[in-house]
């Protein structure tokens, strides 16, 4: 018989807008994540925060405004499950960093909750369903719902959300040998400021040459056609009104796009950055190049190389 | 030796934004289209049009207010040919349809002075080339660059055009056993009037919503996924902002879509609109009760049932 006192998870980070698709377009990131260990709690209906702990530590542990016991309190009601959860969180992802720490969170409670209950015996729910749940928690961290975290961390990979009701999640075939580059400088960014500052209203012509540069970018990402990405890859909407929150944006932009990136924005809503890259040679060297600039600004960085085709949220053990 | 007295082109009608991609996305319509002669004009430089004939004759002769002659005269100074050009246009498209017709005259006009140049042993000038000329044509007629009948009636089929420097087409794939109808009332809309009543600001959301709705559709092409298509292929941003301009827009694509239809909306700045629909006999059936529909209006129509891959320009004859 197995063991159902608990199910650790673990959700990766992710790298959400993608300079074309904000709101909806984002990848899962290898080796960076939360871990989110979900077991039962005595109390049906009950969601409680137990412990946080890892690099992260001030988040709310009030169960209404920490995105795994939201996401969680919705899978109970939306599900009508008989269950209540413990939850304790090790965080991997830097608050605060557009690396997709929230989602991450939310997802993993939700994943861990699943195999959990289905170690019980009860019917699991879809990846289609723990996205709604999910969604739930994303919501109390930034304000609004939006899946570009949330879909990539549960799936994995290159991640289409679209809101259609219920939202749905597509799968992109991601360009081969191309990497992502991510640079986290440590400043912090809250992702409500960061909506916050956006404009509500977009000039029809900026908003058609995005929508053209988006086309673009999946015409390109379906077809293989890295040149095609290169000259696609581009936000004119959101990164000129996010990047004065990065010290040197532009500075560091330019010369990774010179340096042979084929896009290069912020993620999320910053202050990470990423860049896309062929070969892992080249973005090793991106990275550096980037993490040196923001050296020269005074800011301490840390960067990671990464596939396109990570994992999404697993059961990690079973302890 | 070949005759060089001139060169006969068909030009197809297209159908423009195709509910998704405002003023980057169209296909070319088989079976309805512009019919233009290109011969030798003595002066070089010169363009002269000597004749309109065809379903429409009240379009301008005036070299510089004539897509055809604005398309050959950017072709002769961009390229310094050393040719001057006589042209005679036979419309097929309607004025003021939705249909592309000034796209056509332009793009029929560049095709068959490129088709003479060369019988005259001149090089001539590739796809991308004439796709310039021709916008300069195009912009003539709506008073902007926009490349969504040009491009398709110029490469065939479903094209994108991106706004690259210089503007790009990419070809994309139709859904298989997917067509077109096309319904044309019998009123008349012009195209700068038609982008007069936009709003030039789009809300954020709208814009995000919007660019969702095309990446899904653009997703669901190359996946030849019907019900992707039939989820995504709506315009929240143009289509409400137009529908007005044709009495029972909103009644015809509640029935139509209820029939089966995967989309439905309005041909570039219209009045025309279309559906795509699966097979032929549901196409043809759509066809029937749109112009039902606008017949109850009292408005004679007409409606063509045409696959999504017509082919392009091409040169007709050789006389």
């Amino acid at each position: 018989m197995k063991n159902t006192n608990s199910v650790t998870v673990f959700a990766p980070a992710s790298v959400a807008n993608v300079a074309v698709g904000f709101d909806i377009l984002g990848f899962s990131v290898d080796g960076i994540g939360d871990e989110v260990t979900v077991s039962l709690h005595e109390e049906k209906g009950r969601v409680e925060i137990t412990e946080i702990s890892g690099i992260v530590t001030e988040i709310p542990k009030d169960s209404s405004k920490n995105t795994a016991s939201a996401a969680l309190a919705a899978m109970i009601e939306y599900h009508r499950l008989p269950y209540g959860f413990s939850v304790r969180i090790k965080k991997g992802i830097p608050l605060g960093s557009g690396m997709g720490g929230s989602a991450a969170s939310a997802v993993g409670a939700v994943v861990a909750a699943n195999a959990l209950i289905k170690q019980l015996g009860s019917p699991t729910l879809s990846l289609e369903d723990l996205l709604q749940c999910a969604l739930q928690g994303e919501k109390v961290a930034s304000g609004a719902i939006h899946g570009d975290n949330v879909g990539p961390c549960l799936q994995g990979g290159l991640t289409l959300v679209l809101p259609t009701e219920p939202m749905k999640m597509l799968s992109l075939p991601a360009p081969e040998n191309v990497f992502c580059v991510l640079v986290h400088p440590d400043l912090k960014v809250e992702t409500r400021h960061a909506r916050g500052i956006l404009k509500r209203e977009v000039p029809l012509l900026k908003s058609t040459e995005q929508s053209a540069w988006l086309a673009g970018f999946i015409t390109g990402c379906f077809r293989n056609d890295l040149s095609l990405i290169r000259s696609t890859m581009k936000d004119v909407i959101i990164e000129p009104q996010r990047a004065a929150l990065i010290p040197g944006f532009f500075e560091i932009k330019n010369e990774v796009l010179s340096r042979g990136a084929l896009g290069f924005s912020i993620s999320g809503s910053g202050p990470s950055v990423f860049a896309w890259a062929e070969g892992k040679t080249l973005s090793e060297h991106i990275a550096q190049t980037a993490r040196q600039l923001f050296q020269k600004q005074g800011i301490t960085s840390q960067a990671w190389v990464t596939p396109l085709t990570a994992p999404g949220a697993r059961v990690k053990n079973n302890p």
